[in-house]
């Protein structure tokens, strides 16, 4: 498991900065989640930013008789500290998380929720300004077509451009720009890498604005960049 | 033809009550019409609601030679309290609907308009803070590719995920979370559904802030709610 | 080259105006670039509008390599006064564009960036308060899957809707609506059929406000738009 220091340190930097470091480390995409994006408390826009360990929840189609069924509400057993993600089954038109999962989620202690699939009542999370993230809005409750089948366990993102798998325990950070995974083992790796390339970075940025090129700025402060 | 006290009484509601009832009442995926959102008065923000009788304009492609072709112009001839459903053929590049239109529907009295297709002029909807939902934006008029087959009969949403038809007639009830359609016959039957609900569902969400799981909560609430 | 008078002159309309102007001298879709759309200064809001002639860089996948490689970062011989246009392969998940790159190119005097494929750094670009539209945002830097490989040469839009081509030196036009790409020869042609077209439009909706149809509006002031 994840330290709470590892986790506050991740805290400090964007989801792109944890992708640059994670293409350090060799993972694909730098952990990138395509199609996830900020719905509250705004539409991509302000400084939410979201970071914990993954509590995972996977819907699927009610035909898949043989597939595993759960004890219990998922909603009622999120450990405080985690950022919920609900997985759909692809082209799903009802949505899977409304405003009393928040509700819940947020009366736990859970930092966010990441919706791979359709998120409803989009006031109600706005209202309770509680973050959530989603590939995108409907209006009609899951149970007509699908359940859940399993919480905690790996679950593949739905998407036709990437194969990426989440498991419960990796760190998920989102904010405007997206929703980044870090694999639990690669967490305490990237916190000095983040911050050595962010620092440089910054440095790059204002011998730019002093009138510098990018080229001859990005010589001079990149090539002291940490690599792993 | 739905009474002015049924649409009154829907409009209380949002979308997602809407979908719930129409689910008890065995519409498919509660009547929700996907990948139709906020562009007018805001991008997916604020308290915008419309809700009114369709009244629906087909697009077809020019080459579409035997297609019907309707007298006179959909827009002079739009019922005070409509709400204006165009139907654009599917992947269409250009607009279907711009600022003009949205000015004479708003001196028509029709309450919004929702184009599964693409908008354009998105400022003067803005100005004129007339609601406009929509697929995507765009900027180039439609008369170059298609044209106007017929008004108010029944078209078929552009999706690859569902199957759904709006009739001249049917309420249609768009906000935050979309849009959903209403057969017109369920219009006076979704409210007393609607208010039985909503009341369950504010009073699990008032449980929950005080500490009970949501299985508790849930169980002493929704089992009063009322079914067809 | 386009006179910087014929750039004014342009300004002063809205990318609808243009597309309607480039339909009458046949420009298919009027010029429209399909699914770009304002994510810089703000998300689809806002009078921001940008205006200038095309600098185009090309993306290639890294495994692509007898295509050609440029000297130099492109980023640093942006003309002042340039719309940078990135052009991406398509379906990448990783971003080709970033907050160092708008930093440089607003230190150029370039007057935007239209990104055909996702950007990351959001936050970088709204706090320069430098406008980027994109189909898409993202995390991950480009270099782990592409790599520039042509400067200022003709690119393709990414779609599957149309077939468009973007050349340098075309002038970009990009507001609310999306960006539209007006051919290098046909710009000083435009500036009188926008401003006939738009003086005609703006008479209609007056009287359509004053209670007119849209039908004799239209028939009075668009009878003496000019034509090419």
């Amino acid at each position: 498991m994840v330290s709470r220091v590892v986790i506050d340190a991740i805290s400090k930097f964007t989801t792109c900065d944890a992708a640059d470091a994670l293409q350090k480390l060799k993972v694909p995409h730098g952990g990138f989640l395509s199609g996830l994006t900020m719905y509250s408390p705004a539409r991509q826009s302000g400084p939410t930013k979201i970071v914990g360990p993954a509590y995972t929840v996977r819907y699927v189609r009610k035909n898949y008789e043989n597939a595993p069924k759960p004890e219990g509400h998922y909603i009622d057993s999120i450990p405080a500290g985690s950022v919920v993600f609900i997985s759909s089954p692809p082209r799903l038109v009802n949505a899977v998380y409304g405003g009393l999962m928040s509700t819940r989620a947020q009366a736990s202690g859970a930092v966010g929720t990441i919706v791979d699939g359709r998120v409803r009542d989009l006031q109600e999370h706005r209202d309770l300004e509680y973050p959530v993230f989603a590939r995108e809005v409907g209006t009609s409750a899951p149970a007509e077509v699908v359940r859940v089948s399993e919480v905690n366990s790996p679950v593949r993102l739905q998407s036709d451009e990437q194969d990426a798998v989440i498991n419960p325990g990796d760190i998920l950070i989102a904010d405007l720009n997206g929703v980044v995974c870090i694999p639990q083992d690669l967490a305490p790796r990237i916190v000095e890498l983040m911050a050595s390339q962010a620092d440089a970075d910054e440095k790059v940025a204002a011998d730019i604005k002093a009138g510098k090129t990018f080229t001859d700025a990005s010589k001079e402060h990149r090539s002291k960049v940490k690599q792993p």
